[in-house]
């Protein structure tokens, strides 16, 4: 194998797919990156074997790539990332030399590097299910920043480690919880597919920092009962995904409530923010008392000492005292995007559900805590 | 006690003594910042027993200070940045309001946090030593950034923790080693003072990071046999001194070259630093290959590869072939400022010396490393 490109592409290309890479796998070929050179494209892979990239660069005027001798290597994905960002030169040639032992060469400088037999790198099966929808891309960050900080980080029930997609009568329903706290995004959709399938929260975070970056293109979905596979221009990512049934959580979300808050996104951010290091057990529950005249948030620990503030918010119903993580609805705020929110309640000790004003897309549910103040 | 501050004002004072304190320190005094309202004035002081920061704030029309009645507060040094930094006004009151129960106020939001008694924060002696000189602070920004990172990071020998400042006729000589590297910077300097000393490596970071932001201003140094101490404006940090004779390093730094080499500062920085991912027992031992003709950087580990490039270096002497770690060469280019270097070498064995082309101010100087190549 012998080709010469361009660095920067070349490198960036590198980081996208070294993404999946799990640098310290006791497997040492999912330490590496396989690199094919054929016809007049490269195609890099890189895998940690529940996730897997593959991007392709095809010869173009700005790559300037040019495949001298078509072949393949396999290197570890830290040394390759290492000479290609910081190679003396423009432009990068790549050469085996001697059996694994690949040549890197800028102006100067020149490295020779041990490479793996790409013989043995696993088989990852790209293959594209038959179901499948187009999202842009901007709609996809949506869901993803939307619902996956909401999906549980124990490993106790590994299905609400991921975020479910739910797609059936013109609705894509997309649902991560950790059984305290429900985010939910629902996108209206044309399609004639059908499916109920949980994508582990790890590998959309990973979508979204590798195939998500030009906002203005779209990605194809392909999903079956074992993989879900997002296409973006010439880049594959696909992750595994969650066995188990994802716990029903439609009749958890109140539709009607019996109180209500309107409050400014930002300032009910700040005051929470600013009462956090106030903690209990390491938690910080916040308590908010509610009335027609006033709404009071406090917090209290035996240890540190108590805050106490009015926020300006306009609440109806009957007087409501209600406890719940502070850090839970900071995040759920700051997921929403609108510059107002609205809280509906039904009881002191029933979830509660955080709309953005004007957003009916998506909702933040969070269940109260048991205080004894 | 009970005052009025403007918040940024008394929150950037506060996170410049809070440098002084050790957050997990067993004691909790020392978690603490002691806050003394007198005066006119508002006196904040945090230590870690080793290293003491005591600051003034004196009122005037920009910080507002309005001591409304005089004393002092201990509180945990974490929670009064949390609740300074954060507080919703642009001033903040803090009032006592029962024992050490300390109030503060913004404008909606209000704290009340258990504090501990002023009367148990240790008594720190901040009385000045006699002998002392000033400096520019620029020139004491670039005494530590040209030598501190030379001192070692072992306790195995203590007095190499420190930067030895060695004053007398007419010259401040600043020295850091660790054994295998050696920083020196020479300050021709007039005074009466004489002293020998070794300032703790962490306690001069300290001071380059909290006292030395106003690079216009001057630093007094004030040093006795235990304590040197800084005073610039308003803020005073002091550390105690190192035991022990400081190494005679005098002899060791050869004044007279048989080989030299001139190379581009950032020319030697990047070739090095290319290659620096190939480590044999973790570190980077780069080779040079030198001679009137071409001088060659190399690196070679069993298990990586190897590297090799050709420098822009004009070198004068016989052929020399020598070996050092990169790392060390790195920071030692780092630390000297100029854009051409020059390197003197005595031998393949011995140290050598680098200096930035046109500051004699400052000499680096690095052990070779033998390999069997």
């Amino acid at each position: 194998m012998n080709f010469t490109i361009n660095k920067t592409i070349f490198y960036n290309a590198l980081q996208i797919v070294s993404h999946a890479i799990s640098p310290n796998s006791p497997q040492p070929q999912l330490r590496g990156l396989l690199i094919n050179a054929e016809n007049d494209s490269l195609v890099i892979t890189g895998s940690d074997a529940d996730i897997s990239i593959r991007k392709k660069i095809v010869k173009d005027e700005k790559n300037m790539l040019n495949i001298i001798e078509e072949g393949s290597i396999l290197i570890e994905s830290r040394y390759l990332l290492e000479i290609v960002r910081k190679i003396d030169n423009e432009y990068i040639n790549v050469e085996i030399i001697d059996g694994a032992l690949t040549k890197f060469s800028g102006s100067s400088a020149v490295f020779k590097i041990n490479g793996m037999n790409p013989m043995d790198y696993p088989n990852i099966n790209f293959s594209k299910p038959e179901s499948f929808i187009n999202l842009p891309v901007s709609v996809l960050q949506e869901i993803i920043e939307q619902t996956a900080f909401a999906a549980s980080i124990k490993e106790t029930r590994p299905v609400l480690t991921g975020v479910n997609f739910r797609f059936n009568d013109g609705k894509l329903v997309c649902t991560g919880t950790d059984s305290f706290r429900l985010a939910r995004k629902v996108i209206p959709f044309e399609s004639d597919a059908s499916f109920n399938v949980t994508i582990p929260a790890k590998g959309l975070n990973e979508v979204k920092s590798s195939v998500l970056q030009n906002s203005d293109s779209s990605v194809e979905l392909y999903m079956d009962a074992r993989k879900a596979q997002f296409i973006n221009e010439d880049t594959i990512i696909q992750t595994k995904l969650l066995d188990g049934a994802f716990p029903e959580t439609d009749r958890l979300i109140p539709k009607e409530f019996l109180y209500t808050m309107n409050i400014s996104r930002s300032d009910l951010i700040s005051a929470i923010d600013r009462t956090t290091f106030i903690k209990t057990e390491n938690m910080a529950i916040v308590r908010l008392q509610c009335s027609r005249d006033e709404v009071i948030l406090s917090n209290k620990s035996q240890e540190i000492g108590e805050s106490r503030e009015t926020l300006a918010a306009q609440f109806e119903g009957d007087d409501l005292d209600i406890s719940f993580s502070g850090s839970y609805v900071i995040e759920a705020a700051r997921s929403l995007k609108g510059p107002q929110l609205k809280i509906g309640f039904t009881g002191e000790m029933k979830p509660f559900v955080i709309f953005s004003e004007g957003d009916d897309s998506v909702l933040q549910l969070v269940l109260p805590v048991k205080t004894y103040n």
